[in-house]
């Protein structure tokens, strides 16, 4: 059962994804999200694939909106309704594998 | 290039969507829609999969949104600004490549 993350967690590692990763808290929700921009459908697609594959190995998966080459992302963990460090390495997947952002 | 659907078109091919298949139209919008429901995400993302390979085949996109075993999809043409014969076709590929609905 995954856990909210605490003060400590937040500060070392939320932290850095809202300041320097551009990601940003989802108004009203303990949630982050990020607008993912690619060169087309094929690049995006292939992205969101490898983001896919890498949820369902941990069973954790994105809340999303694609259209064309743009992927809207929203992380949160159900089971603790809020961030938990699956949101965290999810997120920071998310940022590994995209050429663009 | 896409052109609108006209009467007739929406008469015998938008018609049949709406009322018998359970797409429903936009607000504010020449768009349809529908929500897709599967057993867990390895369904919804296989079935998601076998769109975007068709799609991409015709150069037609979705704008979609997913959350685990879910998929909003709304289908429209970005080069008429509205409904196509386009969009009739990849509606009618989501309702035959589903299981359920």
């Amino acid at each position: 059962m995954a856990v909210k993350l605490n003060e400590e967690e937040r500060e070392s590692k939320l932290k850095p994804l809202l300041q320097e990763a551009k990601w940003s808290m989802v108004d009203g929700r303990d949630a982050i999200k990020k607008t993912f921009t690619f060169t087309d459908f094929n690049q995006a697609w292939g992205w969101m694939n490898r983001v896919a594959l890498a949820g369902e190995k941990i069973d954790h998966h994105p809340e999303w909106f694609n259209v064309y080459n743009r992927v809207e992302v929203t992380w949160s963990t159900h089971d603790c309704s809020g961030l938990s460090l699956k949101d965290i390495k999810m997120a920071t997947f998310c940022d590994n594998t995209c050429k663009t952002s």
